[in-house]
């Protein structure tokens, strides 16, 4: 193939090179070419002078050397007598400013070795060895094979939304982008019904088509329906079934008429890391590259994470440096949620023998993202507000980046007393002063210096479902005997705020139904809602409107940032700051409904009096 | 554009859910789906008996709950009384291996933020949020204009080969391949001769067409051809002429019709480095990303490498794992060595204000390779023989690595001591027992344990251009007054052998013209013999043929590996041996000629008696 179109293919045999580099003397300076001899003597005391054209000759840098010359004299070094002459005061060596004959490199000399993935870098030294085409590897073909009745193609959205039981087929797209960077070509068969005739079919068409590897999502597991072992058996060989690694735990592999069948496990993360974990390996070999591994750093765990004894498990984290130490905050585990992965800094992984990860305890970290990345994330670990994602998205112009772990206030303000995040974020109201935040300060962190900064002025109210069909009005409503509550973790400042209520009105939490089950988020709490899991959680109007549904506004809040003294003259906070008092990022919290923005970003000081 | 073919797009806004992830109740595990409510009290002691399709029906991973349902039993916790009933012996809280409507995300949240580019796993969150399309920022376009009267075209090579003063223009195919890789349309124009008139058309036509950045290559610095900067100067305006950096310093920039134009320099690595500092950070910027700066290692020099003051300094370095540091070996320094970039695994930026680095002063080194590779890298340091590149090749199958630096024996044996390198390359003789390296390794390095292995035998002559019109026969020919030699630096082996026999045959060296020339490679000396510069000079066989010199032969020795006990168990040098002594290894080295393998890679202990 053209040199000039191979980058980023894979050499099939080592590159040598055709002629040497420079193919002639070059001229490495612009000046005058001469015969260094003809200069031996000169000095600052005992000038020599030359003639153009007789000793002397002009060349530029990169022009080939005159006959019988052996070195270049800076035009800087010459004093000019006249048009043809000039005098210089310091002798040249044989070859000075000069690139001779295959400086570089000379004919035969290899210039990539087998194998390797040719860079921009390398087309010049191509090139310049005399070569215009070079030997690549052909790329390998995986045909994947989507499977499963209940799937429709992604491209039905153009036309009308999916129905309750219609799952967009979107696996087969994510592992065809995998498996083209990893520098195969991805083919995707048509959706083939849970028929079994129609998937021995598929995987037949694929291992006797120009393929060389066919992925068959999903149908690996052990439903009524799952067809792919027993396909896969019937027409070669199933060689595991099961793998000690979660998620990805059904993978099947097999072979076929002499050809890899992989059955891939249906939920988009664990068909991901099963892919990556045994199809990118098979990829990668038929190229005949090494397998090619993440960059990993050292981290610490914000908090205890177990693990299940006897196989692998796959943790999805955000990452942050907080001081010297690269926090990871693990993201929640289920295999059906993609933006575990998608919202992921990287990957732990925990042996089978581990029966989980101790907090502080040193792990490594597959890194998803550039580490010069992870040094720009500010962690916010607290409170919950949907205003974060709008500032996380303000701050990518500035290249810093958020993680936010929601964890409730107050377990905000002990995240900065164990060192593991750079900045709180609390609403927790003081009942007795009315003051937000300072008294918690000081009864939980007192030994750490921090600055507190107005977050926003936010509407806290019921969530209620369209036309608030149980017409919820005040506090008393929830003890109804008709309504279901869905409440927020102990902690959290909107479960201190309802506590606040309750005690103030008399009311006794046991009477209200559904008070033990705990949501993480404003977003959560609305879902439960939307699904009809419970009739009222309390929550902000912004959470409300993002699912269309009701909102019985309770009280206005603060909802404040906290940071630590040490980490007030960082550059991230200085621009977090900077980015919260600025319009742009206002303007779109007031376009969410329910904010308010006077003070955004001003200071608190705790003598200001709230 | 299409979700499907966003892979590595940039996203000209925030994407938001269209619709909730999953968008239906879900059954997250294969059973039954039933009532929570109807599993309250359940337990080992007292069974519950359930009929399906009364209050309970089968469900499969992925399909949506059945009205009134709201957990699911998995399969394997099923007890069958018949066809069409079954006993449970625990109880289900509501919600249990369900996945709620919303429980990933709900319409409205962000899935990808604005100025990020998509990645593939994204592709599946944004399907999963119904959205098909997304707006993508539109890719900048730079059009690069080579220049020179002295480039001829790439393919000219198809034809022919360029003649002497002929250069392949190749600098803008590896500039529209880094473009290419950040994002950017990369056009190239064709070659422009050095013409004022032709040069300014040529940049007018570039910022008037759909392009938005110029980048002029070369014709930057001062020589007599050199129109660049005025040209811009004519057109527009030169904002910048010259930067203090190394290479790259005779770099323009400017605006014409409020384009951004580039004068770049003509040698290809400042071409690629000045591209890289003031280039690609535009096109970034024209996309709303960040700046992608290279992953860091901290890294110590094998040796002090100078600096210049008052210019930042970019080296070129091979880099591998030795003990816990990590070793950074400059290669040379010549702007014009394309492979000075192709080898390198990483570069050092020395700040203008330094004068250089002192050995073992820890540096950040800018990666040009993965991390992991460089711990899969042998540094090997010491005696330069053609055989290594055969080896080095040979050991990328077994994803290992070969960074080799050639200083010479001795100075293989004190880079041990310096614990610089994994293994040292020896060929010294000693004249009173004709042993080969054990009496220097007691004197130089009596303080490290180490192993010593056979490597390959090898021819020892001299290097004569074709056809020998010299008449060497032998050294006594190399005090010849018509004859010019180019000698060894002191240290090498070969230098050991030459005063050898010029001691065992009385010659003085003075009266050897070139004595005092030294090169530090076999096929640096044979490129000196190519180029005329020497008449002679004393080399392997490979070194000659390579060139297609002739070669007078003069002895035969050992060449040799010597490697620290510590590193003998090491999986890479451990891998490194077997290689040696494998077939394939074997058979390309005799290939070369002037080589013996018979004992490579056996050990060769002291007592041996060689």
């Amino acid at each position: 193939m053209a040199v000039s179109e191979a980058v980023g293919r894979v050499t099939a045999a080592p590159v040598s090179a055709a002629m040497s580099s420079p193919h002639f003397h070059t001229a490495a300076m612009d000046g005058f070419a001469v015969a260094a001899e003809g200069t031996f003597g000169a000095g600052p005391d005992r000038t020599i002078c030359l003639e153009i054209g007789r000793n002397a000759w002009p060349v530029n840098t990169g022009r080939p050397m005159p006959p019988d010359t052996n070195a270049v004299i800076m035009i800087e070094n010459v004093h000019f007598l006249d048009d043809e002459r000039f005098e210089i005061d310091q002798a040249l060596v044989p070859w000075r400013n000069v690139r001779r004959v295959g400086e570089d490199f000379v004919a035969s000399e290899m210039i990539v070795p087998a194998h390797h993935v040719i860079t921009a870098y390398e087309i010049g030294a191509l090139i310049a060895g005399g070569i215009l085409s070079v030997e690549v590897v052909k790329k390998p073909c995986v045909l994947f094979v989507p499977t499963g009745s209940e799937l429709v193609p992604a491209d039905t959205l153009a036309v009308r939304e999916p129905g309750p039981g219609e799952t967009l087929e979107y696996n087969t797209l994510i592992l065809s982008g995998l498996a083209e960077q990893a520098g195969a070509i991805a083919k995707r068969h048509s959706i083939v019904p849970d028929d079994f005739e129609a998937l021995k079919s598929a995987i037949l068409e694929g291992v006797r088509s120009d393929c060389h590897m066919v992925v068959v999502n999903a149908g690996s597991s052990a439903g009524s329906e799952d067809y792919t072992a027993a396909a896969i058996q019937q027409l070669g060989e199933v060689l595991v079934h099961g793998i000690a690694m979660m998620p990805g735990k059904p993978t099947i592999l097999g072979i076929v008429e002499e050809k890899p069948v992989i059955g891939n496990p249906g939920y988009p993360v664990s068909a991901i890391l099963s892919f990556e974990v045994f199809g990118l390996p098979v990829l990668e070999t038929m190229q005949g590259l090494p397998h090619h591994s993440r960059p990993t750093i050292s981290a610490v765990t914000a908090r205890k994470v177990p693990s299940k004894l006897g196989q692998e498990e796959f943790f999805r984290v955000k990452l942050g440096r907080v001081g010297d130490r690269v926090i990871a905050a693990p993201l929640p585990r289920g295999a059906g949620s993609i933006t575990t992965l998608t919202k992921a800094d990287g990957i732990i992984r925990i042996p089978a023998r581990s029966e989980g990860i101790e907090p502080s305890a040193p792990v490594h970290v597959e890194l998803l993202r550039h580490a010069a990345d992870i040094d720009r994330t500010i962690v916010i670990i607290g409170s919950h507000d949907l205003t974060l994602d709008v500032l996380a998205d303000e701050l990518i112009p500035a290249n810093v980046f958020l993680s936010s772990s929601h964890v409730g206030s107050l377990g905000g303000l002990l995240a900065l007393k164990n060192h593991t995040s750079h900045c709180a974020t609390s609403h927790l109201l003081d009942m007795e002063t009315g003051v937000y935040n300072w008294s918690y300060i000081h009864r939980y962190i007192p030994e750490i210096p921090v600055r507190m900064f107005h977050g926003v002025m936010r509407e806290q109210g019921f969530i209620v479902p369209k036309g608030n069909p149980k017409g919820i009005r005040g506090f008393d409503d929830l003890i109804r005997d008709d309504v279901r509550f869905i409440n927020r973790q102990s902690g959290a400042g909107t479960r201190v705020l309802l506590d606040y209520h309750l005690s103030r009105l008399g009311l006794d939490c046991d009477s209200i139904k559904g008070y033990e089950l705990e949501e993480y988020t404003h977003t959560s709490v609305a879902v439960a809602v939307l699904s009809g899991v419970a009739d009222v959680g309390m929550g902000v109007l912004a959470a409300a409107r993002a699912l269309s549904l009701d909102f019985v506004p309770v009280a206005t809040e603060e909802y404040d940032l906290v940071i630590p003294q040490e980490f007030i003259h960082d550059e991230k906070i200085a621009i977090l700051l900077e980015t919260m008092r600025g319009t742009a990022f206002r303007q779109r919290v007031l376009a969410l409904g329910g904010y308010g923005v006077d003070r955004t970003g001003e200071e608190i000081t705790e003598s200001s009096g709230n």
